[in-house]
């Protein structure tokens, strides 16, 4: 009390006339709690969620991500179902469209129908998976709490890594349209399916549990997600037709079914039927670890000296590394670690990086495989020329990271303009922000006139090709929370740029053959003319019959290939060549000469 | 224990063959949450601690922020002393630098001091205001705990927005040096001063305090801040010192006492004693307001009808729009707030659409104003011309704002290569990612060729010119947490590009008089040049003497250019524009003709 007393005498001392001081004590007024559902709601932007088109797209991507993760983690073979249905202007009481196992109730009180609004641009996403499910206690927190999972914490490779994907796409549904994220999810046969209704409390970033349920769902085990939002259906660009075919591309295993809101049908089967390698957890690696995680892992460990801390929590550190370490930094190894200060932390830092380590482990990342990928642009790609390649593991802030790349050139390509770029990180088709992203960087600083195509300096190059760059790893740094670009580290710039060239190499010596051979095809052309003429002097010349002239024309058109063949013998698969590839500028060279010679 | 039982009967059913069922249970081990400081120490490049000269940067730009926005709020004229000091290789024991009130004690139990390894790239930012103060309890919270703040949830003008930043420097010092960030703040004359020294337990998102107690500090009131932390400092280009520049140009009312890390002291007295005119916090303008969020105003309002709830929780709705929009909605007006449903508060966001309500209200934003900006220009900027102008206020879904934008053309600025753009948000200058701001694009896509400069298309003019572009805004929408550029909305760019061409066409018009007066002074210079030969054929025509030829040569030449002063007469500030602008083309052209006489 004498305190506030104090306060209130001294006022005009200082310079401004401020009559009630301390004003600090307004201002603390204010401050408060953010929560960080809150902070996400009002920008959604950062999560991909700043326009309607966008938002759709997100949301199935998330949704997507989400299930293939459940999926591979359970060592299932994926069947994902898609179903984006049209909610524009159809009143809501009519319920034509499906709804998870019950009829939902709206809260329907009014009256008059022909009042209500019509809802413009609204969509229900709904997908359902075959994966292993959720149990009942986690299901309102996956998808109504931001920040929270499985996957942050772990050192893995995953699609997700957040845990705000799912929950902000229901966090969008909720604030577009006001309905809640409505979620079926069973764990295996024996168990009852749970139905849940949920909404985001987003003051408080929990859960809200609107319904729930058990509900009887002829599956053996899966999840199925509807969410109701504000969206604008687009096919081509940034499409969701395009990105699941893009996913389709970068996993092989997958089959999707997709039914688009004009209730046309899509269905990508899968190209193989065998999952990936499963990617495994690893620990980090000390040449990643700062000084500040240090400390806080010296903290919470259960080792009981530093050196056994080194050598249990780290990956690459084995007892004789453990110890050099320790010797490097100045540390007895059997220090306890909860009794190491800042000041040892700090010295075990730098121990580290005087220390020869091992790189990281790299059976953590399971790459597509250059085989799969090769596979998967095949299948998507009509071209003449596919090629792709599988980077061995490299490292950046101690995180393994495996990069892919692939190569289609040609047939109904569009010869004209720039290439196509596919980008993937961790198998997910990433659509936007190709102009941050290290992967365009990367490209578009690769000279690609030495392999034979057409590209002004700095940009990406032109023709009838699609570049694939795939990344991999434990933990892939974006440049925002929605996961659109990648960030410029320059070790993952210096790998890109390794395995586009790798590719661009192989497509040149293609670009190179397929010129030779049309050249050679002219060649033959031309022998071919010239032949019956030879054929008709000789047959003037040596009195040749008829009969005689085809054959001797036959003999020499023999001995001059056989010639030219040995003369070339590289060309050894020339004939594959001739037959599947260069075909096409075969048959225009034929009907040149044809119309030529008319 | 009968259902777990269950399950495990239930094996080899499924397609897959997983011994362990269901897979969910071990799932649903890994799934926890995730704190959100946990979440950014993780994802520090989205807080703009990428790198560590871009650390460096970012840490005193946040302390600066908040310095100024607790000065403005509490009506003082900003004063700020900055100081870096690089503590590379410093053993800490020795303590050359002042940290505090008091010696800082760290905890060394250790023996050999020459083991100590060199800090590299380790800098101490001290940073301290005479702002209002912060009251002891709110301390640790503002500085060791991520998304909290006072300026989330108010719709007013604020640098800050999101209560991430300072704390979020606060993080990136612990993370890389170990060390605690160090306050002392002091409210009142009366009042003690508090010292703090907090660290942020990242797995709680909590402020833990490792020292506090009373200190004598003598200052009337204000806040003095020590971050420790791995950074890098440069000068030039994206550096502290440009930054502080800037701020200086943008704030024309605040004085910056800087020292460098080589100890070079820099001053930036204020240009105005001034204070900025008060921004006010506004309610949200109901057409930015989403169905969620409506949904959530009527469950917290404390209005007893919607149309009362309509009246005085928004903005811009008075008794008649409020009952106006009701009529439109088909809603009762006497509705009790939270008895609305979903679907009645989905008919208000329509009946809003439908409604002629007026834009937001304005005073709220305070721009910096065309007057004081032109004025920093000048004090920051050698050029020949200025021009400043400020837009009137727009609205981007719902929140108002204003664009200014300035030019600075000609002088001691590099004639080649591109033009140098300044970019404000809130009056903070934005260094980073040009690329993707909305700023930028619209200076781009506007066309300065119009105005007398060169431009390749698409991209930024050339020459020797500045262009400044502040937006003003309640909620600035940035591109990502670490706010370095502004999204694209459509209005914005809109209004930058309205506000460039204004500042473009004052500047065309001083660029063509400026080429008119060279073309002038060329005629005015063959006039000259010929008057003596008129004179000397007078002269001899009229026999007249060499002083009546003098006296002819006058009185032609004020004639001559009486009679063109009066075609002309437009140019009124000639003579001003001859002595001081286009002197240096007049020196040219003079130079020019004498060589060609020669």
């Amino acid at each position: 009390m004498a305190k506030k007393k104090g306060k209130k005498r001294q006022t005009k001392k200082s310079t401004n006339s401020n009559k009630k001081r301390p004003i600090a004590h307004e201002l603390a007024k204010k401050q408060r709690e953010i929560s960080v559902a809150e902070f996400f709601e009002k920008n959604r932007h950062l999560l991909g969620f700043d326009n309607p088109k966008k938002a759709l797209l997100t949301t199935v991507k998330e949704a997507v991500d989400n299930a293939l993760d459940a999926c591979e983690e359970a060592k299932i073979l994926p069947e994902i179902n898609l179903q984006i249905v049209d909610l524009s202007s159809k009143p809501e009481v009519k319920k034509e469209v499906e709804e998870g196992q019950t009829v939902l109730v709206t809260e329907e009180t009014e009256k008059p129908e022909d009042i209500k609004p019509k809802y413009e641009d609204r969509y229900r996403v709904i997908i359902e998976d075959n994966g292993p499910g959720i149990v009942k206690k986690q299901i309102p927190n996956i998808f109504a709490k931001l920040l929270y999972g499985s996957k942050f914490h772990t050192l893995k490779q995953n699609r997700g890594q957040q845990g705000i994907g799912i929950s902000a796409a229901a966090l969008y549904g909720q604030l577009t349209t006001g309905k809640p994220v409505r979620i079926t999810s069973k764990i295996s046969p024996k168990s009852p399916a749970h139905y849940y209704e949920l909404k985001i409390d987003t003051q408080k970033n929990k859960p809200e549990i609107i319904k729930e349920k058990k509900v009887e769902w002829n599956k053996e085990h899966g999840t199925k997600i509807e969410i109701d939002l504000e969206g604008k259906y687009q096919s081509g660009g940034k499409s969701v037709d395009r990105y699941l075919k893009q996913t389709a591309i970068a996993n092989p295993h997958v089959t999707i079914i997709y039914a688009s809101p004009q209730a046309k049908q899509m269905v990508f089967p899968s190209a193989v039927k065998e999952l990936p390698e499963e990617s495994k957890e690893i620990k980090p690696h000390p040449l990643g670890v700062e000084l500040g995680r240090m400390i806080k892992m010296l903290n919470i460990t259960k080792a009981r000296t530093v050196a056994s801390f080194l050598h249990s929590d780290f990956s690459r550190v084995g007892s004789g590394t453990a110890k050099k370490i320790c010797e490097n930094a100045s540390v007895p190894p059997k220090t306890k670690p909860k009794k190491a200060t800042r000041e040892m932390a700090e010295r075990i830092v730098h121990g580290i990086k005087k220390t020869r380590i091992m790189n990281p482990p790299t059976n953590c990342i399971s790459p597509i495989g250059a085989e799969a990928l090769e596979k998967g642009l095949k299948k998507e790609i009509k071209a003449e020329f596919y090629a792709a390649v599988t980077r061995s593991p490299a490292v950046y802030r101690g995180n393994p990271f495996v990069i892919e790349a692939g190569v289609a050139y040609g047939g109904e390509q569009n010869p004209e303009g720039k290439s196509k770029v596919l980008r993937f990180a961790n198998r997910v088709p990433l659509l936007y922000q190709p102009g941050g992203c290290a992967v365009t960087q990367s490209i578009s600083e690769t000279n690609w006139r030495s392999y034979g195509l057409s590209q002004s300096r700095g940009s990406l190059p032109q023709g009838p090709c699609t570049i694939v760059v795939h990344i991999a790893s434990v933990w892939v740094p974006f440049t925002s929370e929605s996961k659109e670009a990648i960030a410029h580290y320059p070790e993952i710039v210096k790998e890109i740029k390794l395995a586009v060239q790798e590719c661009g190499r192989k497509l040149s010596s293609y670009v190179r053959k397929k010129k030779k051979i049309v050249a050679e095809k002219k060649k033959r052309d031309y022998i071919e003319t010239y032949i019956p003429h030879i054929g008709d002097a000789l047959k003037e010349l040596l009195s040749l019959k008829v009969k005689d002239k085809k054959k001797v024309e036959k003999l020499l058109k023999k001995i001059l290939e056989k010639k030219r063949g040995k003369l070339k013998n590289i060309k050894v698969h020339k004939a594959d060549f001739d037959e599947n590839l260069a075909l096409e500028g075969d048959k225009k060279n034929a009907r040149k000469k044809e119309k030529k010679e008319e």
